[in-house]
């Protein structure tokens, strides 16, 4: 047996991704990932981009970059969060390797042994693994159809002095797909100031937003540089590239990039061209109002056939974005008994007891809509359905 | 002020890329970073190949994939490997995002705060940065022209319980560019038997050998499991792209993919991909050939240079591959200061001491001579003679 560090012995893994490895088999209906539709990638026109890209500056594009990152991206991305209400400049912004190391870096530039992360229950599946490496202590804030609860949010930080970052996903949370209101949006900031704490928002999914109106990011809010926003490419082009970024007060970002540094050198100089050249060469809001008419017609169909097939005394969230339904079974059905039976029906999805840091809540699950065409979709809700109508 | 963790305000900028920035000024000739010659990439070869993969795989090449990797490319690692004398398969390699992301793991995995890495004496900047993230201590071990003495490898064992792992680069060590003997090499694995320690053999110039026969790895040697080896295409491929792999035991390459899960959930899909494809459509061997014939041939005029225009009382190294010459000036020489020199000279290079994890030896430094086409090597080490001919 090798002596491994605490943090490897404690490390367990992803149900998630032990899962998604079951779903490649073909017959399985999966609902489990969080996959962007692959039909929808632009793959045309991405061989016209790296041909491009090699013809007009090949040498640089192989070549080792810098831990910011390609300037012409880190420019254009600065004028996507202008529109959303984000004014920073090239010294906030840096590119990572995907929203994960963007998460990752959270952990290496804030947390030390015992350090308490205030999030939302439940929250982010690979957000609790990603600080959990860093022996992160987690508060979990309960929450209703408008998010994080600002009464408890508080308490929780009045209880835990020791707290050093509010972690939230406000737009179409992962795993609930719901949407933090504008006063709550407020008010988190607010508290954020008087506790003197680190807000990161992480926002992989606001641009996908199918119904209703954008909101403003926290960040956008964020009079104190207290406020750290991440979102990512990965949505929105293609997640196999592992292009995100990260955009804070200038002290911070500097200790992202210096750690950064010793974690990756920097990100893909190739990939980080690729999708500059994208937004450069063709029309990325197009391209995001096709992917939002299909996740919209596949969230609908989902929660049509939910509503027709699922027996009764079952809730489930109504996302106005995002990729995922939640889904609150009656208190004394587990959900991963549920998914055993279900892969007998070729049918999965995930339980949601992982996305709470600290366990229970093993009568929910989480269903992802983005990635099944839509005839497999309604199959896929009826195969549950006629699990759940056994159990219950 | 924010309240960062320990380690990140700890952390302090990499010289050497700080260095870079400067040097990226054209009529600076630099000696300074560890680029691979850009006029060497396959461009004209990365077009066909972008084509085909988003012709015959575009849909793959563009999604989330296993964090284990591309298996294709894993295979093709697999038998590479086999040639250089190890004998594995698939659940033993992983393919990280760059060599250093394979550094940074092994911190994850293996590191707890005050836990002794013995290195070589100077050893690689950067992975020195990677582990004192996770609060390594380092115990140096002197070399000579055979690398780590032994003796005193078994001295910093015997002195240090607490020892997790030696770390080493056997083959055209970064920054001396010296290679380790194969008693040598022996005799660490017997040591590290008898102490009950993790190697780590980090191997990203092995292939560039441009003089001399081929040493078998440590890990050819490792009949305890005990043995990590990495390795990456930067120095054969591509920098850029940012694809390295890992190859270890079962039980510790599990370890490191969980908390690679967490770290940036896989590595470039697309980028695999393109490696896998090269390796597939193309003769690597006969590209690696160029590549050693361009660098043999700068590493040999640069040797000159330095033999016909430096002072007297200058030792150097006399490398058999890799990117890099050592040079040791004397004791009272301090190369930060001789660095600010050259600069206004219009050249640089890595001042040493960077490159002792406890510092000290300020008389050192670094020299690379696979970026700078021919004509510049001779004009950089002139210009370098004439400021040592002023302060010697």
């Amino acid at each position: 047996m090798h002596k491994f560090a605490k943090r490897a012995e404690e490390a367990k893994a992803s149900e998630i991704r032990e899962i998604l490895k079951v779903t490649e088999r073909p017959e399985i209906i999966s609902f489990a990932g969080g996959l962007p539709a692959p039909e929808l990638f632009p793959i045309e026109e991405m061989k016209e981009i790296c041909k491009t890209i090699l013809s007009e500056d090949g040498k640089r594009a192989l070549q080792y970059s810098t831990t910011e990152g390609h300037k012409p991206l880190r420019m254009q991305l600065i004028q996507r969060m202008a529109r959303m209400g984000i004014d920073t400049t090239m010294e906030n912004v840096i590119i990572s390797s995907g929203s994960q190391q963007g998460l990752d870096l959270t952990g290496k530039v804030f947390i030390d042994e015992g350090d308490t992360i205030i999030c939302e229950s439940p929250t982010y599946l690979a957000a609790i693994n990603a600080f959990k490496a860093y022996s992160a202590k987690f508060v979990e804030v309960k929450m209703d159809e408008q998010r994080m609860d600002m009464v408890e949010l508080e308490k929780a930080l009045k209880n835990n002095k020791n707290t050093k970052i509010i972690y939230t996903i406000p737009d179409f949370q992962n795993p609930t797909g719901r949407t933090m209101s504008i006063e709550r949006r407020k008010r988190l900031i607010e508290l954020a100031n008087e506790y003197d704490v680190i807000v990161i928002e992480d926002n992989p999914y606001g641009e996908v937003r199918f119904r209703g109106e954008m909101l403003p990011p926290l960040k956008s809010f964020d009079t104190e540089d207290r406020v750290v926003f991440m979102s990512t490419t990965s949505k929105i082009f293609s997640p196999g590239l592992r292009i995100a970024w990260i955009c804070g007060p200038t002290e911070i970002i500097q200790k992202y990039t210096l750690l950064k540094q010793g974690t990756d050198l920097h990100t893909n100089t190739f990939s980080q061209m690729q999708v500059s050249k994208f937004i450069e060469m063709y029309d990325l809001e197009s391209h995001i109002d096709k992917i939002k008419k299909v996740y919209r017609n596949r969230c609908d169909l989902m929660i049509k056939a939910i509503k027709n097939e699922f027996p009764d005394g079952i809730k489930y969230t109504y996302p106005e974005g995002g990729l995922f339904i939640w889904v609150e079974l009656p208190d004394h059905i587990n959900s991963k008994d549920l998914l055993e039976q279900c892969l007998k029906n070729n049918v999965a999805f995930v339980p949601g007891s992982s996305f709470f840091p600290n366990g229970g809540n093993e009568n929910t699950l989480r269903l992802n809509y983005s990635n099944m065409p839509e005839d497999r979709i309604e199959e896929g809700i009826i195969r549950i359905a006629e699990v759940l109508k056994e159990v219950l």
